[in-house]
């Protein structure tokens, strides 16, 4: 399974099918098994969405014909926090979830939408007792809990290199992004490169 | 304002300027002036995801160069009542927000994600002791409260034909379309098309 959640992680996309969302859920952190497995977040469709893109790839080229969506929801008590004070705390999960794309159906013609199909679902975490770095990525192969993806994958070093605020990509989230720069919390790293744009 | 408004109807996106989400908000239903203008529902981003889509149109050709995202969120307790039932209840709102489309941004080089640039905000408003047919359309210039669409407009013609629960475009919101397949709410105008497909 190693390879194909790197994979997945790599793309920030995974291809596994996705956790749908049934049950109730009561904790509103993560939670994980003996083993140190995490624990899908069934309702995240009832969360607060942040963004949404359409095929996002920060490689000019490659990658397959597929098309597809991905929407990223904050849990909901994270997004407070976010809210007061422009940056996420400790035990906050965001998932990232894929879906198919498509142009021609019902009377649509043009453009895309989302289909039924769901192509996988990535949760970040941050845990700062449990995590070197504080922060987690887990791709979920359906509702089985899922291991840590390993900390040398590149979505790591990416994420560290290049998120907006604390190690997430709070620059593609437009409600959010206008929030961490009233509140001074935008990282280094994203603040040198916006400049030399 | 009224052509501009049609126009908005129309491709079912505003391109005026969107109501923004600062303030608290009580009630979930919604809310009129005496003149029975809509007053903005000011939080709904914080309300339930059902789908975006991107340059979505249902003609052919034709629109112009501009690329924009569409989010459609659902008022809390009218979706809770949606899983439940499989249709909304009396007094649901439905926001979509059109979002400008950017392809080039920090990392990423291909694909579509969202940008800050709010391109309008449209409710559809389900209040059948108020408006013939049990729903209506608005479109927000900013903050504040917008007169009905006038409901000669293509809008509500269209969506009674096409919209495949209760004059709502289930059909592009995939966690809820096979609820209402389930419950059997599929309007006969939908089920008639999806058989003729």
């Amino acid at each position: 399974m190693i390879p194909i959640r790197i994979a997945a992680c790599l793309t920030f996309l995974a291809f596994a099918a996705a956790a749908q969302a049934p049950a109730p859920e009561a904790a509103t952190g993560p939670a994980y098994t003996a083993d140190g497995r995490l624990l899908p977040p069934l309702r995240y469709r009832e969360w607060i969405f942040l963004s949404s893109g359409l095929d996002m790839s920060y490689r000019p080229r490659g990658g397959t014909d597929m098309h597809m969506f991905d929407n990223v929801f904050a849990e909901p008590s994270a997004y407070r926090a976010f809210l007061a004070t422009g940056t996420w705390p400790d035990r906050t999960m965001l998932v990232m979830e894929a879906r198919g794309a498509a142009t021609k159906g019902s009377i649509n013609q043009r453009g895309s939408f989302q289909t039924a199909e769901e192509m996988g679902v990535e949760v970040h975490v941050k845990d700062t007792a449990r995590f070197a770095g504080g922060w987690a990525f887990f791709a979920f192969d359906g509702k089985e809990p899922a291991p840590r993806i390993p900390e040398q994958a590149e979505c790591y070093s990416c994420h560290r290199a290049h998120g907006a605020v604390d190690t997430t990509f709070v620059q593609f989230y437009p409600t959010l992004l206008p929030l961490a720069r009233d509140k001074q919390t935008l990282s280094e790293g994203y603040l040198k490169e916006a400049a030399g744009r």
